[in-house]
């Protein structure tokens, strides 16, 4: 990039990031709530039209909520990049939001170069920013709903079922936010404009701190799943009830939590319980029920299934799995095309500001990643790759969540050059 | 009671408690949220002023929302008995308002007597019947509010600034209400009015049904308290945050549950951690912290400290005790009167319809229990007293709380006599 573009992408970024990180911040802990098809979301929503609009890039709300801003005709093959809006409870700015802003601002980009070579973007394939709904399942328990709905591996009518923790539908929520439920399911159309899918998002974990690189290539997607322990006792007064006569459910539920550690421990697997629901929820009240989510993942299939077996075996819950990802593996070619492009854009970090670009950084850092994506979703559909922007502290799910700003302009331009090269044009296709 | 005055006694009874018994009712489980200061918990009162009204009695709101309904003249040294409207979250329906009920009609059968007497009360002490404002404390997690600000033994400025789950100050539900929270305080004009004070109280254990005896009296209240444990660790993502790398506060909880058992079997004590906040609830969030809260309670309050001392400092958790009530006994005469009076009422249950009244139920069961009351607190302001009516499956603090309606009626039939032994009158006194 020249400087021009360097400052053009600077303030863009800029103006699209002011403007969208007060929606849906949580005043109290500064963490955000935007949970799919709340007014939060409804906002982030308005907020991507108006950004699609001041680049004069049509929107298009598909049958399953997500919106697609193009950057040129919709046509089959065209290459689409974005990721999603919503958020964790309390989660971070950039866990998601970084992918939609950043597609923006490499379409600023692409711009100015097709401006100061005089618009010549002739023969190239159409560019569309996506922003996928619902990918955390924050609200209604299953994570991707909008990319499982777009491809078809999640029934409509099973996802027009889900409930939130108020007893609201999905399709009820859908519906007070203006989306006709009836639409829901596979979108043949929108997977046939979809040549290739290309997701930039924040890093969730520490290893570009520790590689020293700003910009990672995705390798894949650790296979995980959401599991709902009902732990089951009966409701009776804390004061007044002996301990012989006690059914607690809390008792099996800590003993369940400690297993899950145990267990994951021993199989080098992640294991959490980051949710419970407990009933009624008194001080002075045993509980009559413990709701409790496991999420766990693993280098494979095969090592979340035995972890999970062994938690569930031995916890006495009813247990139910509520969501399983098997293990993805982004596409071989197009992962080497991006590794080869990202790296010709990127200049190592140098140690110090004396430092000469360090010649060792010729490659780009290729990782996995136990966290899901609706990249993990579309890659059974279409060619699809991710890039990772460095997290200094590892932190995700989290108000703390942080990225460098310098290290959000290399994600940008990074992610432009990819789209450069996957759209071809100027006589490069 | 002669066969008239059963079958009002019964009417009454069915008529208050059939009008009480939709309000605060939770649709879903059944179960009651009548919580301070809410709109149940004004529906609630609002009923009682009805019951007031339809017997001619006064009703007075003291200082700190506790209502009071006059039988007589508002005067020194009266006989109040009552009890409370609200409940904990998914209570059973007979936790407090059957002490507020029977009040009622026991009052119901004291005018009949008076009316087929014609009516010589000249010479009795007024009664008033009382319903104190937020003993449950499932709100704003004190228990016992009305009564402990009525007799001083909370300060009015920190009860102003107990908050709810949602933030608002007790102060802010107060006024929302109608309440001036200002006027809170030691309301000494109330307490020079109450002479003595009987509560009737389903039992919450089952110890009746097991002694064969629709009515007990209360020996005393166990010393008991509840401790917030504050468990802190760091929000992250639960997919990519190694298991070395994680401040994970679920794990130290679920040890604390463990801890709490282990403890009170060995020192036959209750330890329950009924209630549980976790931030930020996610599933796929490594929590930032847990919130949770022990209710501790033994026969003694040496045991209590031995036990709480013991799981705090293993828990690792920042420790704070919101509410201590150190052991009571109810006033030893008037314990003693109570159990004639009521011997001389209540037949025992025959074991079968068939079966004459036993013999060898000359006496009344005498109970001690685990449960606080505001009788607790007034106990040491007066003399004060505790009828308990069966409980044939011990359960309390759940929509399954139950009691048959015969035991009810013999509950009203005792009260009845013990106020018209209190309040003397027609010579008596």
């Amino acid at each position: 990039m020249d400087s021009d573009q360097t400052a053009l992408v600077g303030r863009s970024f800029d103006s699209l990031w002011d403007s969208l990180l007060p929606i849906g911040r949580d005043p109290r802990t500064g963490g955000y709530r935007r949970f799919a098809w709340s007014a939060a979301d409804r906002e982030a929503k308005e907020w991507f039209h108006q950004a699609a609009a001041a680049r004069g890039m049509p929107v298009e709300v598909d049958r399953n909520g997500n919106l697609w801003a193009w950057w040129g005709d919709p046509r089959p093959g065209s290459v689409v990049t974005g990721s999603h809006l919503d958020s964790v409870p309390d989660g971070g700015p950039f866990d998601g939001p970084l992918g939609v802003v950043s597609a923006f601002c490499a379409i600023d980009l692409l711009t100015a170069r097709d401006t100061s070579t005089s618009g010549e973007s002739g023969g190239r394939r159409s560019i569309a920013v996506v922003s996928f709904t619902d990918e955390e399942g924050a609200r209604f328990g299953v994570a991707c709903v909008g990319s499982r709905l777009l491809t078809g591996v999640l029934d409509p009518s099973q996802a027009r079922r889900l409930t939130d923790a108020d007893g609201i539908t999905l399709a009820d929520a859908m519906r007070s936010a203006g989306h006709d439920p009836d639409r829901l399911g596979r979108d043949d159309e929108a997977l046939s404009r979809t040549g290739a899918f290309v997701e930039l998002h924040i890093e969730q974990g520490r290893a570009l701190a520790d590689l020293d690189s700003a910009v990672a290539i995705g390798q894949g997607i650790w296979p995980h799943g959401r599991w709902r322990f009902d732990f089951t006792g009966r409701a009776d007064h804390a004061g007044t009830t002996k301990l012989a006569d006690r059914h607690d459910p809390t008792l099996a539920y800590a003993r369940t939590i400690l297993d899950a550690r145990r267990h994951a421990e021993r199989l080098g697997a992640l294991a959490t319980f980051g949710k419970v629901v407990v009933e009624p929820n008194g001080t002075n009240a045993i509980p009559s029920s413990v709701r409790a989510w496991l999420d766990a993942r693993a280098r494979e299939d095969a090592t979340v299934e035995e972890l999970v077996s062994a938690i569930a075996t031995a916890s006495g819950a009813a247990v139910d799995r509520e969501s399983w990802s098997p293990e993805v593996e982004f596409d071989p070619s197009l992962r080497t095309r991006l590794a080869e492009v990202v790296a010709a854009v990127i200049q190592p970090t140098p140690d110090s500001p004396e430092a000469a670009p360090s010649p060792r950084r010729s490659t780009v850092p290729i990782l996995g990643t136990g966290a899901g994506h609706d990249a993990g979703i579309l890659a059974a559909k279409m060619p699809t790759g991710m890039l990772f922007v460095r997290n200094p502290t590892g932190v995700s799910h989290s108000p703390r969540e942080h990225a460098d700003r310098a290290d959000c302009l290399s994600g940008v331009a990074a992610l432009a050059a990819v789209l450069q090269d996957l759209a071809g044009g100027r006589g490069n296709d």
